[in-house]
């Protein structure tokens, strides 16, 4: 990724954050099919690995090799910039458009799991997340399927393990704009309801 | 993609509203370098071909080759499904937790364009798109910056056309539910605040 060193994100915290707010990963490898690209949500585990599972009859488990790069991509809020937006252009005019967005690309290998028991970890790990900030104490748990149920919907899938060899996140969000060129923005981007954008961009303002 | 035929998106009206209202492209190449991943807004041109522009310090215009196959993809709304949202659970409990998500996979070859008259027609395009959606009529326009201002940042790009040889797309949007379950995902994602995927699920169930 093309990445200038003011719009570099190196901070884990807000790295971790876009993760876990953006959970829905473009997996993206190179096989003898050519590009590939699926669409998957994972998690970050505590051992630093990223867990997820597809569908068994995803043949990206037999196109991706253990000892293969591939690359995760998680997109957090994107925005459109308009040069109007900016103060300072009413004093120059040297202003053009731009567009500000979030990302984190993590390149790894992947570890495909055929066992019940891998399987049943992934899956009880991803839904007790996404349950948990859904329903909170009521949220759906596995033990809620019936025992049969749950083993032929285990049988259609296949767990992994993603080992990160590096991360490279951007957060580009004009901080190589003037501190008044970056709250208004911030503002009329609220004000276009791109609220999620509009507070990154306040919080790294305030940060500098 | 892995593309079960129920998800499988072929109505073109969708798909170019997807493009549209999700310019930022990922775009992917398997280069020298590896695996890349840029992320550049993108614009369908009545031509057919996708329409876009990078800084001309990113190496990807001289690590990708024009018969090289890429991929840009144009992610829509997802959203994390609980089981406790489909009404028919209450009867048979076999449900479990899924993600509902649009993307479109579009697959082509990109041509580099250095040419002055190609970047003002890629900029220009894309300013005027953006910016009536912004502002409207009072969007700015290229004339509003100084000439000599204009004419460095116009060096400082680089213009492409992608040709598009082929796009999947996939609408995952419970299709493969009870109109019943459907129907209350759909008004539970709004509760959630998931307005656009709860819309896109309501549109779809009509449809059918």
């Amino acid at each position: 990724m093309y990445l200038p060193a003011h719009f570099e994100e190196t901070d884990q915290e807000t790295i971790r954050d876009l993760i876990s707010a953006f959970p829905l990963a473009t997996l993206v490898a190179q096989t003898l099919d050519g590009l590939v690209a699926n669409h998957i949500p994972l998690m970050m585990n505590r051992d630093g690995t990223l867990v997820g599972h597809i569908a068994a009859a995803n043949p990206m488990h037999q196109l991706i090799t253990p000892d293969q790069d591939v690359l995760a991509i998680f997109q957090g809020a994107d925005a459109y910039v308009s040069p109007n937006w900016y103060p300072t252009k009413l004093e120059t005019h040297q202003q053009v458009p731009t567009w500000n967005y979030e990302v984190v690309h993590v390149h790894g290998r992947i570890l495909f799991q055929h066992d019940a028991k891998a399987k049943i970890a992934a899956v009880g790990q991803l839904t007790k997340e996404f349950e948990t900030r859904t329903n909170g104490a009521d949220g759906w748990r596995l033990a809620d399927a019936p025992q049969d149920y749950l083993k032929a919907r285990l049988a259609d899938i296949v767990a992994f393990k993603m080992q990160i060899n590096r991360i490279v996140a951007k957060s580009k969000l004009n901080q190589n704009k003037a501190p008044q060129d970056i709250e208004n923005v911030a503002k009329m981007l609220s004000l276009h309801g791109a609220e999620r954008m509009a507070s990154r961009m306040k919080l790294r303002n305030s940060d500098d």
